[in-house]
């Protein structure tokens, strides 16, 4: 798969909705290329994500050919299924309705392994305020979970990736890193060891950040992404987007402290830079409305600027003001050609 | 996976959905169930289905690990991943509108067949009035394409599952068992002969009945389902939520002349009550009003009436009126759990 591959994962997306010539919707409210597509009928606006986890890549609920540790259960599993896409419909600003979910299951599932699954995706779906309208479930060699999530937004306003404006201040709610982290601690056998609990729980039972995506087009706020590629990625997706650039401070970045104290500084600012799969939202905007979305309960911290330098780019740079360039580059799904919903 | 396999495909859903307990949408306009899901938001119904393709499993476009030809081209997998979906679309009467698509692709898939499988969606996207809003692409070890149609009904009167009422006649459109023919013919090498090409075209490029559902609604019928899993097995999903039995005439079935010629009587007999992916719709509902919907473009021919005997039960009687036993029982996907979108 070398040519695909050589495309990278933006360069097949773009590739994919160029060859869809007139089959691809480029005249809805929000066509491909956003968190998720959206349009109007009958007044109503209709907000739709897909997202597919795939086990061996995305996930490990046995342990690996090369003797790699089960990296979360089947419910897990089956809650991130779920999350994942409605941190897509957070990101719109809109509220998720219902799922309908396409199964293929691997042929060493077996029932107490689709209970769990089932019950981790009833778990999500309950936290979240969605329900299951339909699915399909099919056998294959491996596992993967199609997550489809339908949901609405009142009035039409979205937030939007194309939104961020010149001297917007940029902001990210929660710790991000802190699922990469987890997973980290797992893959290294150490996820039980103290202070690791935050964020094994974060990479297993992420939860989308819905209220803050309403309570952030309530006030005003325009512009947002989830951060599942990697914090970076993401803002580089909106600086692309946008035709903007974006510089954030590396020394400001929201780390949380168990990251820190089991994985050391440096590690933790790069798993918080290009660590994927966090779920929290990232924001551009006025700083005072920014500000004002920050509660005890989920942080929302500035972290950056929209300036007017190297447009289509997010940077982020260190105490000094030179350019800091992460380790490990953005979250790629274990090597994942990429996500082009909405 | 003995477990599941004993369940069977629709104990299984059955399980999943008792399982979800207040996370199964069972208050919505058409629950888990049917063809499709619906339910209404400010006046207007949305209809959402999800169905995957599974390589290996729905299709092979590579020769088989014991050498069995390849059934079809990557670009008619492409065609038939969102005709699936359209066609239960169709069997609810409704209207499609937009589709997201989650892509696992697998490792040998390279740009050609990529370009072959979007070719392909964007042919039969065209071809039944649907657009692309989004999607996501990942890789894993083998190819599933995993879409999600959303639609919508005027009015918000569907085609259901649960409304067959005794002495209701059923009939189908087209020729079902023309999908199976062609897979069998391209099984045995014999794709390329005189006579086959129609059958090979109904499997590789099959048509969903739009038209058909929505002519059927305007006729005031309020009973049908897609040809997916094989006629009789569908039409028995009509007798069981209905609660009703239903009787068909084998030899009424409207064979295609050539699946007769190429397979004998009783082979055709046998795929077109057991062979699926069909894509035709099969309706319930008064003979006058099911007779006026047949065209010279699409036939629909009356094969049956809806009994009080057997309810839940769907058979096939012989020209003696005794049972037949199809000796090929429904489609399953090569051993696949089953379907339950809506």
């Amino acid at each position: 798969m070398a040519d695909l591959g050589a495309l990278g994962e933006f360069g097949l997306i773009e590739r994919i909705v160029a060859r869809l010539g007139e089959a691809a919707a480029r005249d809805i409210l929000v066509p491909p290329g956003d968190d998720a597509a959206a349009w109007r009928h009958r007044g109503a606006v209709t907000v739709v994500t897909t997202d597919a986890l795939v086990e061996g890549v995305h996930w490990r609920s046995r342990t690996g050919a090369r003797g790699e540790p089960p990296t979360m259960t089947w419910a897990d599993a089956g809650w991130r299924a779920i999350a994942s896409n409605v941190s897509d419909i957070a990101a719109m600003g809109a509220s998720p309705d219902f799922a309908v979910v396409s199964a293929v299951l691997g042929e060493h599932v077996d029932l107490e392994a689709l209970d769990g699954l089932v019950e981790g995706m009833a778990a999500a779906c309950l936290a979240h305020g969605v329900r299951i309208a339909g699915g399909d479930v099919d056998r294959g060699t491996e596992t993967v979970l199609a997550v489809t999530l339908i949901g609405h937004a009142e009035g039409g306003t979205l937030l939007r990736r194309d939104t961020a404006r010149l001297d917007d201040f940029i902001a990210v709610s929660g710790h991000p890193g802190s699922s990469a982290a987890g997973l980290a601690l797992i893959e290294a056998g150490r996820g039980a060891e103290a202070g690791a609990h935050d964020l094994v729980a974060a990479h297993r039972r992420p939860r989308a950040r819905v209220e803050l995506g309403r309570a952030a087009l309530d006030a005003s706020l325009r512009c947002g992404i989830d951060v599942s590629d990697g914090l970076l990625q993401d803002l580089g997706h909106i600086a692309e987007r946008s035709h903007i650039g974006i510089e954030i401070d590396a020394e400001r970045l929201p780390l949380y402290p168990a990251a820190v104290a089991l994985l050391g500084r440096e590690r933790a600012v790069d798993l918080a830079l290009g660590g994927g799969e966090a779920y929290e939202l990232a924001l551009a905007g006025p700083e005072e409305r920014l500000r004002a979305l920050s509660t005890a309960a989920l942080p929302v911290t500035l972290i950056g600027r929209v300036v007017a330098a190297h447009p289509g780019e997010a940077w982020a740079l260190d105490a000094y003001g030179r350019r800091y360039e992460p380790r490990s580059a953005g979250w790629d799904h274990f090597a994942s050609p990429g996500d082009a919903t909405g």
